[in-house]
């Protein structure tokens, strides 16, 4: 049999401990975010029937990236390309019971069959936070305020991202009211111009015309969604009234200020979205990458034969997020080196040593011990290999006095110190910077 | 188009916010254990080469339990039905790199097409722990050391498991030197044996006799394998010494007393454990239920050509863990309740409400603010339901002496509060006990 390969499938990651440290570190930060603003961890099955995401997240995800396979029970089944259907079907087998509003986080992996490129996975890890059930601004509010708390949370300045919002609603009214596009050419127009950053003006009008718009109508089209805020002056004040989005806008209560911008141009692929669409880009004029994006989606809930309850949300996933902190320099390094390891020059000794370890351990220290039975001075060497600050040595002269040799790797000092006294000086040394090597 | 369906796929569980948490601290308790140990966390995706178990996974799990799929490129897959295999996979990826011995754990969904009776999920969440690199038994040592810790850390007395060890190698040499079974008949008896507890010993020696065993070797091979420790008595002094679970057994540092115990009925599946193998059982006998286990598998990571790197681990799922601290009425109590709400009778005061709540996520508090114009006395009610321990209520009067009203929901108190002292304030009433119901 030939070998097997050490190699994951295409597009997916394996995580090296010293890479999941760091995965580790970002997204617990984000949780202490998301627990602050009173969201709950929910979770829900990686496999979901088909029709979940048939019913209304978008043809070309649908139809080009979902994984669908059949089980052993003919069931027609996918592996979860997103996670805002299931979370609608958790809330809709609730409905009733629930008090609301709810808030609820959650941190799936997600499988899309995506064509190769660079900063494109086919699994990828993302926080979801939702809202459900109010219709209130004050929902659009207090999205955004999470969403940029969870971005200053990992390290990102004002200056490095733009929060851009838009009202699908909004936008509706003013092309059907300004321009005079029926709610057929609407849907098309928004198709056709969610890609007008890829492939320019000219193209869109084509695309737009071949919807029956009036070369005035596509010229006027164009106009309007490519002026951002401006496209707020086009609106009549009742929609703007009635636009959540609008509203929060000026409103936001955030850390540290925020930059947020209207911009028609945020569409978003998703079918359920019924109004405030929004989506945090790097300003980073070289990788304007979008890092998070969501929207309000107000009908999904009530597919499930249930009544309506609103919700609003959004999702971070990990990839972009990292490549922007690695863009910005802002990555926290992994964390992968024991505390503490304990040894003995002394083999008769070793039951001695693990029951030190095993004391270090109940004081919430991370502390390893050797497994076999190298020389000391190996021993050593491998632990400043792995980047072991505290060496705690058992000998037999010290512990008969009830004390130990601590060795600080980062300062290459030791010290006798008393057994009761070794959780706290370790404490105290792993809180002292390492010498600066010279 | 008919409502959706709101209930999982079956076999499959939705986690909602109570469930959740409940899985949430049991699993942040077994992290702490095997961090405690030096162990780094991993993470592999969750959709491999069908390959890859097709070598060594055993065939019964293959064969009927596996999901297989073929993708959008014509790839033969599988969903993850355990770990070990990606975990090898890795090892074998660095090998030559990595400094030895790599202590690793995983948390990862593992997917099997399981029939449907209780207690059995198609999807379940699983610690995974293994230390590679070494043929040491202080490894098994150190291996069945964190399993006792973790069931220790979970709430579990010493009385309510028990630790089944045995070592498939040790099996092997008694059965062909004592009962005169050669290789093949060796590997047929352990399928047969495996299943001594559901079907008892007279089938079990009709099967034996179909692997070609006379009927004193029948007979003989079950007095060894139903008599526990007394097996032990059977084996060569020099097997017992080069078997590492036998000289660990009795060497185990824990910070409680474990039951521990050899048992050559412990057989485990998986084709690829090489000696060593182990389980934990709930001692309820009513109940007696698998919670844990694993084994040593000394020739997976050469399978990738790679190297021969040692390896020994287990896995501790949710289900039957979870099941086992409700069994004993040990299992943590859901915590899903924001510990303040900050709310207003002035509806003008909404912005400073919000900037209040701010402060005190800063703080580290979880907290919540109303998202609708409701009067106090129905957020209260909400409060009170959600379990909400401390409402802030910020009315004009108080604010403009710098201050906010406090009233403790556990208590029925009411108090009026500088802002500047109230997150401590609010966190020593969260650690006071509520209010004994009259």
């Amino acid at each position: 049999m030939s070998p097997l390969s050490t190699v994951p499938i295409p597009g997916t990651r394996d995580f090296f401990p010293e890479e999941m440290s760091v995965r580790q570190q970002v997204f617990e930060r984000l949780y202490r975010v998301v627990e602050s603003f009173g969201y709950l961890r929910y979770d829900a099955p990686m496999v979901e029937p088909f029709e979940l995401y048939a019913a209304k997240s978008g043809s070309d995800l649908v139809n080009q990236q979902v994984y669908r396979f059949t089980d052993r029970g003919e069931r027609d089944l996918a592996i979860r390309p997103e996670m805002t259907p299931s979370v609608a079907r958790m809330i809709a087998a609730r409905a009733g019971q629930l008090v609301l509003p709810a808030r609820w986080y959650s941190h799936p992996n997600l499988w899309r069959y995506e064509r190769k490129q660079r900063g494109r996975y086919r699994e990828h890890w993302q926080v979801n936070v939702d809202l459900f059930g109010t219709e209130s601004w004050e929902a659009e509010a207090e999205i955004l305020e999470i969403l940029a708390e969870m971005m200053f949370a990992v390290g990102a300045k004002t200056s490095d991202f733009l929060l851009r919002v838009s009202d699908r609603q909004l936008v509706v009214n003013v092309l059907q009211q300004q321009v005079g596009l029926d709610p057929q050419q609407v849907a098309g127009a928004f198709g056709v111009l969610d890609a007008i950053e890829k492939v320019g003006p000219e193209e869109t009008a084509a695309h737009l015309a071949k919807l029956g718009l009036s070369q005035a109508q596509a010229d006027r089209t164009i106009q309007l969604l490519t002026h951002g805020e401006q496209f707020l002056e086009q609106a009549a004040p009742e929609s703007l009234q009635q636009s959540n989005v609008a509203r929060a806008l000026s409103k936001l209560v955030t850390s540290q200020p925020v930059n947020v911008k209207f911009d028609p141009l945020i569409i978003r692929g998703f079918e359920y979205y019924t109004s405030s669409v929004f989506e945090v880009f790097d300003t980073n004029p070289e990788n304007p990458r979008s890092i998070a994006g969501g929207g309000r989606y107000d009908n999904l809930v009530a597919l499930f034969g249930k009544p309506r309850i609103p919700g609003i949300g959004f999702g971070m996933g990990d990839v972009t997020l990292i490549d922007f902190l690695q863009t910005h320099k802002i990555a926290p390094a992994p964390q992968i080196a024991p505390e503490v390891q304990v040894m003995t020059p002394d083999e008769s000794l070793r039951q001695r040593v693990k029951e030190i370890a095993a004391s270090l351990r109940q004081e919430g220290l991370r502390v390893v011990t050797p497994l076999d039975s190298r020389k000391l001075g190996k021993l050593l060497e491998r632990a400043a290999k792995e980047g072991v600050r505290c060496v705690v040595i058992a000998g037999g002269d010290e512990l008969a006095r009830g004390a130990v040799k601590l060795r600080d790797l980062g300062r290459s000092e030791e010290r006798e110190i008393a057994l009761t006294a070794l959780p706290v000086v370790i404490r105290e040394t792993l809180a002292t910077p390492t010498q600066e090597k010279p």
